[in-house]
């Protein structure tokens, strides 16, 4: 592999056509398509008596009205339940329309077609559906509670129980010589990508074939649903997802019922039919995730190294467990960290609640799990009086101790073994970022100005690049364009410039001339999709092996021409030659022309050098057995494991005494994502995911009220960041090749959000003296927190006062 | 493989929908789509000097009108030299738009776009040409004698000249004990099929592609060539050839001016065009051929062996060679069928003429090249007075000695190597079908009741199967449903029942369940075409291989689910289980959700199947290096050479002593073709060609004036015979598989076509004992060679009663 443009911090590719209004979005498709709207559930838990559409007949422009008793057989059924897993014994998936019993506010259960959306909508609120109110479960306490069912099949509103073992933790900490038990709370709340989903569909009846663009994170995954719906052959359904918008995890669940339903109405219509959800749609039927409670006993040693952990998790799972019970495997294992933590016991009970459905948002449960490792470890550090990055150290990890097997299943099913990392080193870079050994002096001006400071940190271990697979297919044609493609989807990552920096290094071709394809059904049939922080681990990969096989070939073919040993030989400037003697060149265009015995040449200069090139000799076949015609590389990456980046993230936090403001001083962050193939998107992507922790962590949460109503369901009411809200990010890479792939590369998409509200906690608590136990935390939080520790000491883990402790920094 | 399906004479499965009216031909889609119409040259030769469409500006509806000024330099191009050749010194081909000079009635001058047909029709009649007119050359004596040129840069109008010889043929002639020198001629004629050529493109601009549909031989190429033209990455052109109403070569031809200037119309206005051929324009503006002149000296032996064959050909190639100059060389190499010649000499000259471009048409040379050696055969038996069958019996190939190579080099720039056949038997059987043996007997009858019949015999040898490669792709969906599909294209040849016949045979399968698509580029993307009889050959091979890869993966896997060595294990019904034993049957469908890691199953019955079926253990990767989920299986076929196919025909004739009717009494084929895929149909192929061969033995030519106009281009004048002309054909098999290819078949498609000119020719002449050297024969043309016979004993074999000499059958 040449390297020019690998780890190159090139300006994203995509940026000019987005910047400048190029972007195609699943709404900016089929503007003269039919709109679909839907009359969706205004009760959290009721059961459907009557539908009454009549005057909805009237509506100038209504071209269908369908309920769940229009749907076939197919179209009609529960949704899948996409990731089976023994342990999810009460698994529930919701119908496209709902029957009898609607279980959240949103749940839609009426669809309507129309010229347009504006009378879309108009007849949809013409419908009158008749409800029978039941009795709502909303949160995880009244779940837990079990007073009343969200399905009446489920007792105790128990989806799945699971519990992990490594040692004997119970017994670990009861002998311990220093034992903590506390509880942790963090809310609810959701991903706002700023497009919504979105489904366009079309039917061909001459070729009896669909169309559909949907703003998904798998379009293979919506092809074979939807061919499974419809009863299509997967080789007539085209899903191609266009630009989007923004995904964080929610658009890879699949198929969403207006996934389903759309296509199936363009195809019994034969007409283009299109849906675009709006904010409060996006709000109360999409998904929502974080909501979890967690019981923490550990016990430690002198120098605070856990000997035993046992984490109790209570999960909010919402109404349907559509994508399993992922979202707490994610949290129970990867609660872990870069720690040895022992014997360790971790349980979980995922609980229906009359609320949207749960699925993976950004994190995936790690946000919640390294809260909880975190606050562990401040809590060990304050009760021994020790700096608590050295209670942290003690309980690394060893930099030599990789492949780790930390004893547990992970959400692949396959056993959580860390590939490799440095957390010690990881940890001197952080101090040094963050300025952890000077704070005291900084807090001490600080507070001689009658200002609180804190300081907190985080650290985080990430299982990226989850199997089971993706694709990448290269073909170079014979105007020398260089075609990628992979079957993945891409919500803005940077995909067109990493893709196409790693062909570009692997084939010796000027990156001007790659062009990358992503998520199009039509152009890669098999992949997996977005998520988990896997598309430069797997597509990356797949893309570079594919290269390689295309690359093995043109040497060959070159060699042929070239009289030449395809192992002297070398590709520079996308043009083969021996290795260093450019006089005799043949350019890629030309290989490419080569590689079919029907000379396809573009131009005149190609056509005469190749015109009566011979197809191998006459005793030969043209195309020797087992090859192909073209000049085209396919391949797969299929990782053994997962693997495992990880980093550590710092803040210096103020909070006013008077008005609980918190305000971020400094924010940094090291991240260990393998080998940085464009550290200027690694960077991007850390910054991100740090703004959305700030936002899970200080701003964002879904408030439901005692009824199931989501009281906050608008941009007015739920409160997203500005920039001005968001801290600078000191951002220091640390490259420690995973050995499990070819390009040593690990993912990087989820890792920013990760640790931020652990931080954010920890160094508010460090700045209040107050115990900080539940995220996220507003200022009125804060204000009620200094309240209450007024009343309950054990709250506070020194007095109020911004003067601090010798222990326990 | 099973042999269930193969083999078996099963009804075509395209037939029901074709022929209830379901067939979905060019012309059927797109009816909302712009047309486009053409001015065409109505000169043979002329010199444009202006163009004025002020006129046409007025019509309603119209959208754009386009002159070669118009096209940017890649549309506006010389069309491509499709199949260069180095005895093609002179090659030439025209601009999509005529810019200086036209060289045929028919060129394409200028394109009109319009609302619909109509009206681009009345805007065209409305566009002013100004021509100087030039002298045309028409006809091969007067391209020969070249007191005008085609092409002022082309001397002689000699566009390829090529001489390939075994041995001395002329000194063998010199020295042979008996010697024959004399003159053939074959008129130009043309295909017709019943659906002309039709292009139809609509360019997506959201996603930067274009589909293209046309009635086309090859979408393959056509997607190249339009890629090219237009600048697209051939992933961004879509081409599928729909049905298509018959093809016979003339479709085979690519890129069609219209298919460039289509698409590009398509992309240039952002609005679906279209046009379809009219019955004028596939007369004036697609492609004949079959006009050549062979001067013929032969030296033989007193058994009638031939020891030496001079043949000089003069062939008429129009006014361009975009195909190259495939049809001479196919004549002078095909030309010596089953026989073995001693020493040969051919050589041909390809003459330029202001007429329709030459291109293949079924046959493709051959029946020119057959009528030439079949008529020496005659004439040897005359000149020996030995019987025919016997005289053809002494030149025979013997059925030992193949591979048997004839010394030159055929059409694919490949030695001609014959790879099996018994030409012996063949005799024996069509001597037994026809009543060779008895027709004297007949003949005495007839003439006893003032009748003259007559009886021909005539072989061939037919290069079938042509290289370089076709590929094929098998899919089995997770509801079972098997997709096969093949890059080559279909012309109601059955594709739809002997590809799916190939596969259920190899997967054992029932054949319901299989369907096949042809001729889409979003299915297959590389691809030769549909000609030269090798679709069987080539396509089913491919699909074959494919098909076998399919199953060894699937016994692959389903031996993992049943824990048994693959080896052990076969498919029935679409089930894989043990040899022999069906207890425990592993569904295809569900094989194809346990390929894919991820489990797509489309019923509940294989979901709970494999819902946690594992997939691989731990410690390997979910999908092994070098494995693709999904049970799909792609190969390619390219063979090293052709397959020959081998068949006789003979008929009985009746020639009307008075109104010189010509009517076929009888008419016998035996043809083996290697091993039958399916005798129904083999054996329609063999009646069509049948049919299409008696239309160039009696009725079909075209008939050019001095000034290049043609006179009969129209069905009201060109004579198609009516099913009511055309006899009933006694077909027998004979299977010599080829050892060449998996299948050991060979190609069915041309055969019944070639003899046939060269069989009625022998049988008249037969009948009146009066020479036939030239094809076709029309009754006025009987009646004029009766008068000449009288004045030139020459032409006379015996005397003209219907009584027969002793000698000379």
């Amino acid at each position: 592999m040449t390297t020019s443009m690998f780890g190159e911090p090139i300006a994203r590719r995509e940026d000019p056509r987005l910047l400048t209004g190029r972007g195609r979005f699943l709404d900016d498709l089929g503007r003269d398509a039919l709109a679909a709207a839907f009359v969706r559930s205004p009760h959290a838990h009721a059961r459907i008596t009557a539908i009454d559409a009549d005057d909805a007949l009237d509506v100038d422009g209504l071209v269908a009205i369908y309920t769940w008793e229009d749907l076939p057989d197919r179209v009609g059924e529960p949704l899948p339940l996409l990731i089976p897993h023994p342990a999810l014994t009460h698994g529930r998936t919701g119908l496209p329309l709902a029957r009898d019993v609607v279980r959240h506010v949103g749940e839609p259960i009426v669809m309507v077609v129309a010229r347009d959306r504006y009378l879309a909508e108009d007849a949809a609120e013409r419908i009158r559906v008749e409800y029978e109110v039941l009795p709502p479960v909303v949160g995880i306490e009244n779940a837990h509670a079990a007073e009343r069912l969200v399905h009446e099949d489920v007792p105790g509103n128990v989806g799945a129980h699971l519990v992990q073992r490594v040692g004997d933790a119970p017994g670990a900490i009861d002998a311990a010589p220093h034992r903590l038990e506390f509880r942790l709370d963090i809310e609810r709340s959701a991903s706002m990508p700023l497009e919504g989903r979105g489904v366009y569909a079309r039917w061909d009846a001459d070729d009896g074939s669909l169309r559909v663009y949907s703003s998904t994170q798998t379009s293979t995954s919506v092809r074979m649903a939807v061919a499974a719906r419809l009863g299509l052959p997967p080789g007539k359904v085209e899903v191609i997802a266009p630009d989007v918008g923004g995904g964080f995890g929610v658009k890879i669940m699949h198929p969403w019922p207006e996934e389903v339903l759309v296509p199936w109405a363009a195809r019994l219509l034969n007409r283009e039919v299109k849906w675009a959800e709006d904010r409060r749609e996006h709000f109360v039927a999409a998904a929502h995730e974080r909501a979890q409670v967690h019981r923490v006993r550990v016990g430690f040693d002198d120098e605070g190294r856990i000997l035993g952990l046992d984490v109790r998790i209570l999960h909010d799972h919402g109404a349907y467990t559509p994508y399993g019970i992922i979202v707490p495997i994610i949290t129970s294992t990867q609660l872990l960290g870069p720690y040895k933590p022992g014997a360790y016991r971790v349980e979980f009970s995922s609980l229906y609640t009359n609320t949207v459905i749960v699925t993976p948002y950004r994190g995936a449960g790690r946000p919640q799990g390294v809260f909880c490792m975190e606050r562990t470890m401040d809590r060990i550090a304050r009760a021994l009086g020790r700096d608590r990055a050295d209670v942290r150290a003690a309980n690394f990890i060893g930099p030599d101790e990789f492949p780790y097997d930390q004893g547990l299943t992970f959400q692949d099913g396959r056993p959580l073994i860390y590939d490799s990392g440095d957390y010690p080193a990881l940890l001197v870079q952080i101090r040094e970022l963050i300025g952890w050994d000077a704070f005291e002096d900084e807090r001490a001006r600080a507070a001689a100005e009658g200002r609180r400071i804190g300081i907190g940190l985080g650290c985080y271990v990430e299982g990226t690049g989850v199997g089971p697979y993706e694709g990448g297919h290269v073909e170079v044609d014979s105007a020398g364009r260089v075609h990628v493609s992979t079957g993945l989807t891409s919500q803005g990552q940077g995909h067109q410039t990493v893709f196409a920096q790693i062909a570009a290094a692997e084939l010796g071709v000027p990156i001007e001339d790659v062009t990358v394809t992503t998520g199009d059904t039509r152009r890669f049939g098999y992949a997996v999709g977005t998520f988990a922080s896997r598309a430069a681990v797997m597509s990356g990969n797949a893309i570079a092996l594919a290269c390689r096989r295309l690359r093995a070939k043109a040497l060959r073919i070159a060699g042929e021409a070239l009289e030449a040993d395809p192992r002297d030989l070398e590709i520079t400037d996308g043009e083969v030659h021996v290795r260093g003697d450019r006089t005799a060149a043949i350019p890629l265009r030309t290989v490419a022309v080569l590689s079919n015995p029907l000379r396809y040449a573009f131009d005149d200069e190609t056509r005469r050098a190749t015109q009566f090139a011979v197809g191998g000799r006459p005793d030969e076949p043209p195309i020797a057995p087992g090859e192909e015609p073209g000049l085209e590389g396919r391949d797969y990456y299929s990782p053994v494991r997962s693997t495992f980046a990880s980093g550590m993230h710092a803040a210096v936090v103020e909070t006013d005494p008077a008005t609980a403001e918190i305000r971020i001083l400094r924010y940094a962050v090291v991240h260990d994502c393998g080998r940085l193939i464009n550290p200027r998107i690694v960077e991007g992507q850390i910054h991100g995911g740090v703004a959305q922790g700030v936002a899970g962590a200080l701003y964002e949460r879904m408030v439901y009220d005692a009824s199931g109503q989501l009281l906050n369901a608008s941009f007015m009411d739920f409160l997203m960041p500005y920039a001005t809200e968001v801290p600078h990010v000191t951002t220091g890479h640390r490259e420690t090749p995973s050995p499990l792939n070819p390009l040593g590369v690990k993912g990087a998409g989820e890792a920013g959000v990760i640790p931020v509200s652990a931080v954010i906690a920890a160094a508010v608590e460090d700045a209040e003296g107050i115990r900080v136990d539940a995220m996220p935390l507003s200022p009125d939080g804060l204000f009620r927190l200094r309240r209450r520790a007024a009343d309950e000491p054990g709250l506070r883990i020194r007095d109020g006062s911004a003067a601090r402790p010798a222990t326990g920094r």
